[in-house]
């Protein structure tokens, strides 16, 4: 069991950012991945569909017995954390939604927490609920900002329009006096230095990408699950669609050159 | 037959600006449409995947009955036009991109043709076919703009960074010397204005979604199957998912309230 690959899901490349962290968190285990490309974003979409998507990508890693779940997709750590705990028997689940969530409660000084996402991240209210069932005394201030996965993706990581569009959807958030920040979308990470900048010093950013890297080592620390292989493996990717920019978005996310990809049918 | 309705679909909402564009051209044919909203964008998808998805879309439309389909999405009237005629046995099917091509080989004096859309409709270099096709003579001058459609959806439709990112996206093909610029993405006429104040006055745009509604015309009027009804009538609507913000992008595409929506299965 111990040997098991990790495995990850999300509904598309963002997911990386997890993967990456969870390399740097724990170098030696082995990963498997599933990212479906083919219907992503999952964001826009209804629960109704989400939920089935959510069922299909946890029966996709199942088949390769992983030793611990984790949601790399906010949307379905908000909307259906349940429907994948129960596609997938004993094997433990933990979330993006839930760590970045706990990371932040136990983070902040002045109970003020913003957090950005994808409009259905936000408009669930899932974070703000998981923060407040940790500490009901804290405030969550929320703001979508549906352009910066397509800004990420476009690689516009720098860019005076991007500068601009954070500004914009940054700005009453940080009114708000919040001192911790919540990257509530696994592509955040990639305009981290963007978002930085615009909200200042004075707030603290949390990635829930590294937050579920670390909760994934505590849970397989104290389930005695870790591995004890001393050789680090590139991840084993599966994915639903191939698209065009595929390694180009890999080597963004990843800063390493893309290993093998499995397609696979959904 | 003549009283059968006009079939037409898009991987997602961007169709409708065909859809409103046929209204315009033929305000008596009854319309319907299917969004494949559930598995929007095509755009960054592979091949073989876009051209299940059009076979998908095609069979949907074709429980109706319809005298014509058109094709509203560029991406599957450039990869996957075929599919779509073989899955609707006689009923004539046309595209917005062979009718795009058309209008713009037939209007360039200068014979240089701009052509902007998703980076699969670029690379796929469809519309540089279909004008060569026409005219030998005509040099095509593509340029993808991956992060208009996001624009367009969030409503930037006047926004600073909006023409930011459309001063990149159309300087270098605005050097060429290009004397029409054909919007080869439905979404794009949301953004009409900010595109035509970028390139200037000197460059005539050809908006793929009239073009289409044209060439439906011309082809129903040559086989007699125009309607003889002299009533309109809105709409019927198809979408495999119904996204959030779908009533807001129906007001923002179609500028009139949303009628009732049928959700399918694909």
């Amino acid at each position: 069991m111990n040997q098991s690959p990790i495995g990850i899901f999300d509904s598309g490349i963002g997911g990386l950012t997890g993967v990456k962290a969870i390399q740097a968190a724990l170098p030696f285990e082995r990963i498997i991945y599933f990212g479906d490309t083919a219907r992503v974003p999952y964001g826009p979409k209804s629960q109704v569909t989400i939920r089935k998507y959510a069922s299909d990508d946890t029966a996709m890693l199942m088949r390769y017995q992983p030793k611990i779940i984790i949601v790399a997709c906010n949307t379905v750590s908000a909307l259906a954390l349940d429907v994948v705990e129960k596609s997938c028997g004993n094997v433990p689940v933990t979330g993006v939604l839930k760590a970045g969530a706990r990371l932040a409660a136990e983070g902040t000084r002045n109970n003020r927490i913003g957090v950005i996402g994808t409009q259905a991240t936000v408009s669930s209210n899932a974070y703000g609920l998981a923060i407040n069932q940790l500490n009901p005394d804290i405030e969550v201030i929320s703001q979508a900002c549906p352009l910066f996965v397509p800004l990420a993706e476009e690689g516009f990581i720098d860019h005076p329009a991007t500068k601009l569009i954070a500004a914009q959807y940054l700005a009453e958030i940080t009114k708000e006096g919040i001192d911790t920040l919540v990257l509530g979308c696994t592509h955040y990470p990639i305009l981290r230095k963007v978002i930085e900048e615009t909200v200042g010093p004075d707030i603290r950013i949390i990635d829930s990408a590294e937050a579920v890297a670390f909760r994934t080592r505590e849970l397989l620390t104290q389930s005695g699950l870790l591995t004890s292989s001393m050789k680090a493996s590139a991840p084993h990717l599966l994915v639903s669609d191939l698209p065009q920019k595929f390694s180009m978005l890999y080597q963004l996310f990843m800063d390493s050159e893309m290993p093998d990809v499995e397609l696979v049918d959904v």
